[in-house]
């Protein structure tokens, strides 16, 4: 998907919503789990019932791989139930030598050979420049490149200062930028430090960001807006616990929905006020 | 499999050698290709060539991943073919959130939920403690963490320097010696930089290494050996391309064992070298 036909989503759904298929068997409603393949079900079922309100899905690799060949081939058929126009993302944080992420980009992108073909792939940046450049390789496909991300453990490495006082994070943006560009490169940006984006939109005004954190982690939609938006939104807000885990019971969708559903609310009202719709 | 069970393989095999299993089906012979697996029915023969030579075996996950749930079939096979005295390496390059590394946890090491039940995983540190701890809950099981690699991009970030003048690969070191032990945790240093040994020792003297890089990428085993070997040896060295890929022939198998005690034969004269033996 390009950027242009992303952006266009966005204006017509009024939302920027991400949801995250981080789906785990033992989180989910007990009927599913008389069915062949219940973490595929459970999938389609969010899918379905949240399409139209959200603009992304982002599948967790890591709870898919957690049950080996079966996990596989849960990915597999939740990768085809996926709408064509929501943009998907391999939520995968992947990155090795050269040779090695080209193997990671056939994975997950290369329909042909692997079987799956989204749209995008998260990927962290340790290994730097061979690491990350296999990804962009392939047209109309995006790196989702680790900057600052959500979690606790995130201060350890990323806040890492050199003695001109920018931060690893800094440096990676501005290093990964002179890879790509805002037509192929995202960036992680995890919404638990709303005022951190005032510093990530000085190193990136125009990429898209990734955000997740918001709800679960406890980020709040609207400081990102206030501090990330940019004049193409510039934001894809990922939830997932608070939407696909609503309910455990048989209404799981709906109330799957009704979560989405405020949530596009006020996303719209943030893409109104910020004159993008 | 313990710190002390593998000092004593190396011991008893004259040997730290590990091969890795990057095994790409545009590389192997010609006439596997008739196989049903031939994926596979290359890796049982390299296997079968080199056990008795090496301590580790070492499939690049990313390989196997980019068949998909083909590939994946494949990567389960091969774990299972691989001798219970040799130290299995998922080089796989995880690492995310707290709860999606200990998915990630389950999906290598734990053999009755995924099938796969891997000694080790490498880690890519760039999320911090809580995308490394979940791989230290396992017992009997490894964090192989990325330090300095190998390849080209390793310059990009993992030299970023701090005010003390400390670099970030140091820096990753100190930190993640507090999160475990050298019993449960290695890192990943690249031979192409010999003398970078001496700082890695400064950092880290006790703990093993993974060491990429010799061979086809260029490092020097005597190099490695003199800066890099401690009193328990502290090195699994790996080599890929030379081995398995020393010929495109019928004759494969042989040509690899032939590679692989060229280097067995090396690393013996080192370990006798350093009293090891």
């Amino acid at each position: 998907m390009t950027r242009s036909e992303l952006v266009a989503q966005i204006k017509a759904k009024k939302s920027f919503l991400c949801v995250g298929l981080d789906t785990d068997i033992t989180k989910i409603p007990e009927h599913l789990l008389a069915e062949e393949d219940p973490i595929y079900t459970f999938n389609k079922a969010i899918i379905d019932a949240t399409e139209d309100l959200c603009v992304a899905y982002k599948p967790n690799i890591a709870f898919y791989e957690s049950y080996g060949i079966k996990g596989w081939q849960s990915l597999q058929k939740t990768w085809e139930a996926l709408p064509k126009d929501c943009f998907s993302i391999a939520d995968a944080k992947r990155g090795d030598i050269g040779n090695t992420s080209k193997m990671y980009a056939t994975a997950f992108f290369d329909e042909k050979v692997s079987g799956l073909g989204f749209d995008s792939i998260t990927i962290a940046p340790y290994m730097g420049n061979d690491s990350v450049t296999p990804f962009l390789e392939f047209e109309n496909k995006w790196a989702i490149v680790l900057a600052l991300t959500s979690n606790q453990g995130s201060k350890d490495f990323q806040n890492f200062e050199n003695k001109e006082n920018t931060q690893l994070f800094e440096y990676v943006i501005d290093k990964v930028n002179t890879w790509g560009s805002p037509e192929n490169i995202m960036y992680v940006v995890g919404a638990t430090r709303g005022e951190a984006f005032l510093k990530i939109r000085e190193h990136a005004p125009e990429h898209f960001l990734l955000v997740p954190g918001v709800g679960a982690q406890g980020g709040s939609l609207q400081d990102v807006c206030q501090y990330g938006m940019n004049k193409d939104c510039g934001l894809l807000v990922n939830s997932t616990r608070g939407i696909i885990y609503a309910s455990k019971g048989k209404d799981f969708a709906e109330k799957a929905r009704e979560e989405a559903q405020k949530l596009q609310q006020e996303m719209e009202q943030e893409l109104i006020k910020a004159g993008i719709i």
